[in-house]
């Protein structure tokens, strides 16, 4: 087809994963889907690179419309393979980084691989949105996050959006018809606290391993995501990669200079 | 003593390297250092956590004002570890990440697991210093970021610097006496891009390795930290963890809700 648009896919789950396909099944509506994903699971990876250790790239699905590689790295691995390798002269129309299973808002998208691919295909000028449902099950229902992530993707191709733009998307996990619409907010102030499991391993080593909890700094603010995901809203929160706090530079004036 | 002050310290080089040892030498001028680092190289980890694997603890060096343990996972782990687990009850005044060996100005500070660290500190609302040096070099000299360490620790330690507080500091490798001082900087845009070898390991499987460089997109730009480094200045950049782009919300709002 003459003026095919052409979507670029990643995810942090892997190539593997129901949310992948759910991603799949929205970007082939609007154009050639080429995704590059992690062969293994990468949740947590935030925006990793590897450094110490060689990569090794496979084909893993080829049909009508679709193309899907897998390479044994992080998220961000993924997304450099594709835009600095493999895709060097493709120009890309939008790029989607999920469905992922498990909630990316608030602070979750510092630690999150979804988001660390998102912003890192940001940087490559195209319109990227991440996308995740608050969900971590394996067989998590997607079909909300289809259908609301599917209208956003439509609307960002219509619009004029700003460039950079990399929005952070999250999908409360109730039935589709329960969903409100979607509102434009800001990230959530809060933070994990881990809970450490202390155990001994077979032979008698002592580990330990981390889970924890999101405590969210402000529960009555309207304009954050975490309200919105409570309140059936899908959230949209754009992300930025200047991580500067211009409004402490006038503060800290006199304390470092 | 009594009221002495207690300073965190980790790194993403691992415990055993020379710029973990010269984050020692700066913090204990301060008060008692106590160290959870990691057992392994952690560079580019970002704010990596580990979700699939248990972690192991050890105790490597514990004498009068220091005590440090290694961990066998991310630099965040590590923070968590320390903040969440080990010193649960410990009110510590100052945390810092590194010395780092290499440079983590401008967009680099969304791959280094030294600033990943740092900011995982901020959120335990310690003052934090993420500090790294532009040499790579496993021998680099550290005598000018040791110094200048000092300074903004001992700035930082009695100003009334606003909390949360990570700065992001880069001292440029060059001798210690050129040094011209220091600058409240922002952070660089620009964006790394990648070379992508491509070889056969030895039983003919393709493999890629990645390495790159930073390009910047604005290198005449006087009050960014790239441009501070050039000429000769330590760049120090306070951090947030909030990543909305709140300049794009009002593009936005027609677009997206």
């Amino acid at each position: 087809m003459k003026n095919e648009r052409v979507i670029f896919l990643t995810n942090d789950d892997g190539w593997r994963a129901k949310g992948f396909e759910a991603a799949i099944e929205v970007a082939r509506r609007f154009g050639r889907v080429i995704a590059v994903a992690p062969e293994q699971p990468q949740s947590g990876k935030s925006q990793a690179i590897t450094i110490y250790d060689p990569l090794y790239l496979k084909r893993v699905r080829d049909e009508e419309g679709v193309t899907v590689y897998s390479l044994t790295g992080t998220p961000v691995d993924c997304v450099k393979m594709a835009f600095d390798h493999l895709f060097r002269d493709t120009k890309f129309d939008l790029a989607i980084s999920g469905i992922n299973h498990g909630s990316n808002a608030a602070t979750n998208v510092l630690y999150s691989g979804t988001m660390g691919a998102a912003m890192e295909c940001s940087f490559y000028n195209v319109p990227t949105i991440g996308l995740s449902l608050t969900d971590h099950a394996a067989d998590a229902d997607f079909a909300g996050a289809v259908e609301y992530g599917a209208k956003i993707v439509e609307q960002v191709l219509k619009g004029d959006a700003p460039l950079p733009l990399c929005l952070n998307v999250n999908v409360p996990n109730i039935p589709r018809e329960e969903l409100k619409g979607v509102r434009l907010c800001r990230q959530t102030r809060g933070f994990w606290r881990d809970i450490i499991y202390r155990r001994e391993d077979p032979i008698g080593r002592e580990y330990f391993w981390f889970t924890g909890g999101f405590e969210n700094a402000e529960p009555e603010a309207t304009e954050s995501d975490e309200w919105a995901l409570a309140n059936g809203y899908v959230a949209v929160v754009p992300v930025k990669v200047d991580m500067t706090a211009y409004e402490q530079m006038e503060s800290l004036r006199d304390i470092v200079e």
